[in-house]
């Protein structure tokens, strides 16, 4: 949806960007999708997931790899936490990294006290606004929040670092005390607002609707934080980017309470999708898979085999008539380069769901001649077996290498039985893909 | 925002349901959010995941589990794809499920040949209709593919059974080729018509544009197919219902091509909070632990530690601040209860995030008997020891009994050294929650 803008530009030149379908949509006129910034809140809302225990020089490893990777902001645990979180912070603070540092604290003086004096760049305040949280969490009303909130914001600004005010389960708020609230903060001078899906139902028409009504009321920056109870906090991101929201929150795999928040990594695969110039320009993709593994290790719990990007099978390709399209021009079932990120794709042959195509490759690949009427006749010897059980690579090349050799009467070469175990999957490497296909940069 | 709703209802009625802020829209009059069906193809979209290799007795036990739990469809391989997928299709249409039984196969009159001899219930046709399908796969126009579909259409149709025509790469297809092809499709009349993300770059506002610009164009009803790739294939599902799409595609742990598609468990935490009274009625979602249990040994794969639902701390609370809300009333951190898919609550108290509320709850369930100011006291003794090391349930019953011995000046009892390794999570069961909050059922 980039056309009209890139048409306009285009007007004076010869050679035109391809329209990307997936790109910013133009009506959005108050769209953040390609000038959006990261919050890190790995060692913050990471830290509240079951499985997670940092050590001081674990997170200083994380900080250094989150700022290398290079997000906008690092959000800390709130020094009010524990004696360790308050010097592990100051810690942080000295290393001189890129990111600005943060820290979150409740929205009390006597946490703002604490958090100040660590060097921090900048504090988020929170406060619970529903009903619920009112109720059952801090027991207090609007008015006493507002007043709080404005203490804290005040003295916050008079140490001259950033202050945040968020509200906490801003979707089961009333949208009257939200909006006042965010007016008399902004109007005190806040660098941004937050709105909180705490508890990760809010959908992404509705994350809009709100973001667009914020932005109609506050001056500063909107940032915005989705918890994933209901699998929507990658797409509420984008849409809140899309209403106009700057900052999202994020974790390295999401992790964070309960099953966490948007992750890095998938929001990188949406934001990459919509512009990937941008996001490439910004952060360092291709080390994307270590921060995972990294982040991983710590809290001991494996990649899920479905992340976006990183999952184990994100570029594996398998049904015969998906590898046909693959092998000609990887756009045609791939919206993500996995080269961006240090990665490769797989084109899974050895399996009764694979085509005379990707078998034809596979010939290829072994030197052997084939018409592609006989790479179809194999190509049925192959799924036919691969109706009986689970086949190896092995499996498919001996059956190629009989079917040649009996049709040229020459013995089969056959390659050593080593015993080990192969993968079921062929990587194809760039060079070869390349040779295949027509178009490649075609978006 | 369910505030100036319920008081204007709430006028003429004494006791009135709370408005669920995360409910159907009610701008959304074409929505079917609170009426959509599931077309479940972990045997056809699944089959095509790297790992799955399921054999004959295998797709059978996973037919009937699905069955049982609720699924309208079940999607099976193309029986044109082997000879073993097509007697495993007509095995499983013999096996009299509640569910009707499909197939999914290429608008090409062998494939429906094949198809309609096996005794499924409906027939799934899909083509590529985006440039980059027709370029790179199959290279045919759109005329051709116009002529191919009415073939294939009234001869599914002539055999009295159900017909679905799918474009495929929707999202980069051109717009008015696509509308043309789905109105001549729904004249002559096809069941349903498929929009399919096939490459998973669509997001949810651009599904919702798309729908409901096909819903003012055809009668029949619109199937939706949303790969994850961006992490959006759950989101996207939504906001499809909620343009007037009526089935959405999923799969067990979403598992497919690439990283596969929207999840079944996903899009039951989704829909859940947005109507749980019509999913609770369609669906037995407190089989949806064995159900995922059974497809990831199937397919050699861990379910995701941060999976909707069924990941491991999906209903872990930790930070303090969260305990203590949670403890006076689970809704507040909580959109989806455990109790509906046979799942508890825990409450993780043995960190250096915890609170002084958490701790008095482990207090009383230790049956002793501290103030609250001497519960905030060991909180502090436990937060320090927290600080330098991982703690397990039995660090903090120490604490809490060496603490609770010197006030009283009694010996410490202390449970039996076994060894063995406790959780560092206790379950929080149902009676003692409810002892503890005071509006269990208020939305």
């Amino acid at each position: 949806m980039s056309a009209p803008n890139s048409e306009f530009r285009a007007a004076g030149t010869a050679v035109e960007k391809p329209k990307n379908p997936y790109g910013p949509n133009p009506e959005d006129f108050l769209s953040n999708v390609s000038r959006f910034q990261l919050i890190e809140s790995t060692l913050r809302e990471g830290e509240q997931f079951a499985n997670a225990f940092f050590d001081t020089a674990k997170k200083i490893e994380i900080a250094k790899a989150l700022d290398d990777f290079g997000v906008d902001y690092i959000e800390l645990t709130s020094p009010a936490a524990s004696e360790q979180s308050r010097s592990d912070c100051e810690a942080i603070c000295k290393l001189g990294l890129k990111a600005k540092i943060l820290t979150h604290i409740r929205c009390h003086m006597d946490d703002a006290r604490i958090a100040v004096e660590t060097g921090v760049d900048g504090v988020d305040v929170v406060i619970g606004t529903s009903s619920f949280l009112r109720q059952y969490s801090h027991g207090k009303d609007m008015n006493y929040i507002a007043q709080s909130a404005v203490e804290v914001i005040e003295f916050v600004k008079s140490h001259g670092i950033e202050i945040r005010f968020s509200s906490e389960d801003s979707f089961r708020s009333d949208l009257v005390d939200l909006l006042n609230i965010y007016k008399t903060v902004d109007k005190i001078g806040v660098n941004r607002v937050g709105i909180a899906d705490t508890v990760g139902g809010a959908n992404p028409r509705q994350v809009y609707e709100l973001v667009r009504t914020l932005k109609s009321v506050v001056s500063c920056d909107i940032e915005c934080h989705f918890h994933n109870d209901t699998g929507c906090a990658i797409a509420n991101a984008y849409t809140a980017l899309e209403a106009g929201a700057t900052l999202i929150d994020v974790s390295v795999l999401g992790i964070g309470e309960r099953n966490g928040i948007t992750s890095l990594g998938g929001l990188m695969a949406r934001m990459i999708a919509a512009d990937r110039d941008y996001v490439l320009s910004k952060y360092k993709v291709h080390k994307l898979r270590d921060l995972e593994n990294l982040v991983a290790d710590a809290v001991q719990v494996n990649v899920p085999f479905n992340n976006p990007i990183t999952g184990f099978c994100a570029f594996t390709h398998k049904a015969g008539i998906h590898a046909k399209a693959i092998l000609a021009n990887p756009s045609t079932y791939e919206i993500l380069n996995p080269a961006d990120f240090g990665l490769t794709r797989y084109i899974h042959f050895a399996n009764r769901l694979t085509g005379w195509n990707a078998i034809k490759s596979r010939v290829d690949q072994l030197n052997l001649h084939l018409t592609d009427n006989e790479c179809k006749e194999v190509t049925a010897k192959i799924k036919k077996l691969g109706d009986v059980r689970q086949l190896n690579i092995d499996d498919v090349d001996s059956i190629i290498r009989e079917f040649h050799a009996e049709l040229s009467n020459t013995p089969v070469v056959r390659p050593t039985q080593t015993g080990e175990e192969i993968e079921t999957e062929v990587s194809i490497s760039e060079p070869e893909v390349k040779k295949q296909k027509t178009e490649e940069n075609q978006v």
